[in-house]
């Protein structure tokens, strides 16, 4: 199972960074909460922070957008991310886990800058052919968000 | 042993990165080594340039004068570890490995800067109920250390 | 295999970051292909932009190169990989993967940052005692590259 949550991780990472986005939805469950959100935030109880996404198909939806705003005709990321650690399995097979990231932002004209820092954390379980997020909670470590903050973390 | 081992460093990482520090000792033999130090004067056979401790109480003396000096409050940090490569296992069980790391800071104001890159080179055994840090030495590539390396990293 | 593969990545990367430079031909077969260029170009069907070798024996010509340049004496490197993601595995043994990379440059002064963000893409097989690249197309994100690029990446 770790071995496989591993391996989810590099696969959502690669559909974001290799500009495969309509990919991004399928790595969630149908039924999902996605909430980004920052480190302080998240301190003080506010998971929703910044994006908050309930199902698959809102997150389709935000694809749908950021196509026609052509957000990723401007930049291109590059996901670097940590080993999760389990903090819960429980006995039907759903996993929590906790893990770094850091997302560098690449603009067009080569500049290459931090774009975020930060942890997942996830409530993972298996979904027909694999498994899928079922909660994913992205938080932010800075409290300085850059407005583009709807493109996927 | 290997698993085991990239697990260790990523609780370490966490125990950091969420301000747990007073994990932090719980990581190392009771009769430990730790170790901070720059690249070139780990080339000159001086390990000990910036930080030395022999014993994890001396490491719990030092998270006790960070909490008293409230370092933590101004910052938080992002560790990004690489894979343990496992340079000697010995019998006995004990391991030596050298693991590649980049340490981000995110500032009060939301500011994220390189705090350290460079290596891990541990030695690690099995103590108790899991591996511990017998050695650790913490060498950073960079010559240029900010003050504020009394941090763990 | 996959654990393999990941360790492959770490031992190569760490040859560069230590300027154990005279390793690193070593780590593809006596007929390969190593080719360095953009995102860019690489979308344009240019995947040697910038660096192209097709044989181990001229990685080693590069490596005395840059020797003799002592390249190496002004700066060093810090590779972050991520987890290899394998595209294809053929029955012979042989792997296609594609694996994200930063790469940090620290200068003689101390200075620390981004140099390079990006993707191999390799095809990898066993040869003699151990796994070997047959090819590794080094992707770049950015399309401003430094013209130190000629360091392997």
């Amino acid at each position: 199972m770790h071995n496989r949550l591993i391996q989810l991780n590099a696969d959502y990472a690669a559909a974001i960074d290799d500009d495969r986005l309509e990919d991004w939805p399928g790595f969630f469950a149908a039924d999902c909460l996605y909430r980004v959100t920052t480190r302080a935030n998240y301190r003080r109880g506010l998971p929703a922070g910044l994006i908050y996404a309930d199902s698959r198909d809102m997150l389709a939806d935000r694809v749908l957008s950021l196509r026609k705003a052509n957000v990723y005709e401007m930049q291109s990321y590059r996901h670097l991310v940590g080993v999760p650690r389990v903090l819960r399995a429980d006995p039907q097979g759903g996993l929590k886990a906790a893990t770094s990231f850091l997302v560098m932002r690449i603009d067009r004209q080569g500049g290459t800058d931090v774009f975020a820092t930060g942890q997942y954390l996830d409530e993972i379980g298996a979904d027909g052919d694999g498994l899928r997020f079922k909660v994913r909670d992205v938080v932010c470590d800075s409290s300085r968000i850059d407005t583009l903050l709807a493109l996927p973390l």
